[in-house]
């Protein structure tokens, strides 16, 4: 693949994954990452501050999926929806067909509860630290590691991001 | 066109869609719609249910330059302005020439009434899901669906989105 | 360079300009410019109203430097950091190997005070117009406007945009 085709693909795959969020499509989450993989929400602070304690913590699709079998049945919280905006994306590495990404992203968070219903507020922001497989198919990520600006979190973070 | 070519005049049109609302030069607006064109704001909750009902719906390029005159000479409105981000472009079909096209935004909107002059909010965030002519002159849209998440709209909704 | 080759150029000088300024990397700041360059910060009523005062005004790197070392050593403002998100960025002409490129921003901040710790704001939303010198190793800025709307300036503008 040339370096167009690269970048398209990591857009795409960035867009695909938001869309799965935003769309509230859950169980196909765990699809976007590789059996082995990382999936990290740590706060910026942090990372920063090269501590290791993190929000969210995943080393599998098992626990991917683990999560979303949560969020459908155990989880309790008050309904909303999300919308991902994703920008800023930068390859900056490539080592045994493993691209690194890094973007910049927001999440607006609306309300779905009866009082507050349709309101939209910035819920998260922050930076995606990614390692790619670009694969002709479908690319996927092996590593996704969400650095939080936002780690006074409002009420608690259920969804991913 | 290749696919190359589809995804830069996909970005450039509604690139610049935004920035002829943006910039208030609101006369130019329908034609970035073709003659016979569907433009409609619908909000996500009937968009999810399958309810017909929108905020604003145009069929006709005659429609929207209509609520162009609608928005000089008759509408009232607190004085305010727009800025649109437009990310997570997907191209997610292609018939006869049409090309469907999703993406993200979130509109700000800064207030510019003596009161709170110069203050910025979310404003709305949403989904467009676009039909687009991609002609080698110009682009247009036949179909433009702003799906939004921000149902309740803070004070009205007159500048379209 | 193809039409292709420059708008990813310009993307990328975008977002290694935004990335700088976000990781708190402020030294490495002036080296986006060229040596005489112009950037300058100014309220969208003055541009709207051909007003020439700036909040912010630098013609040459020496300055933009003056300014990270007075940031450092000098000012006084509350801890917070910076996310950008770049998007809708246009070519708009093309002279003598000088590229003019407009794009629209939000900079949201998160402060970083002990008491409203990890809260996150839109701090800023507006509209980059830049002059770039696309050059084979690095491409730089001749001239950043930074157009904003929000000119009700939270607290004080003291980290560039």
């Amino acid at each position: 693949m040339d370096m167009y085709e690269i970048r398209f693909a990591v857009e795409d795959l960035l867009h695909a994954y938001a869309h799965c969020i935003d769309s509230d499509t859950l169980e196909e989450w765990p699809s976007f990452f590789t059996e082995d993989c990382l999936y990290k929400v740590i706060p910026r602070e942090n990372t920063d501050q090269g501590l290791p304690i993190a929000v969210m913590y995943c080393d599998s699709q098992g626990m991917l999926k683990d999560r979303v079998v949560a969020h459908r049945k155990a989880n309790l919280y008050a309904p909303h929806f999300y919308r991902h905006l994703v920008s800023n994306i930068r390859i900056t590495g490539q080592q045994n067909g493993v691209i690194a990404a890094h973007s910049h992203y927001v999440v607006f968070r609306t309300l779905a509860d009866p009082l507050q219903y349709g309101t939209t507020e910035v819920y998260s922001t922050g930076e995606y630290r990614d390692k790619i497989v670009v694969a002709p198919g479908r690319s996927k990520f092996t590593e996704k590691i969400v650095i939080v600006d936002t780690c006074r979190i409002s009420s608690l973070l259920v969804t991913p991001l």
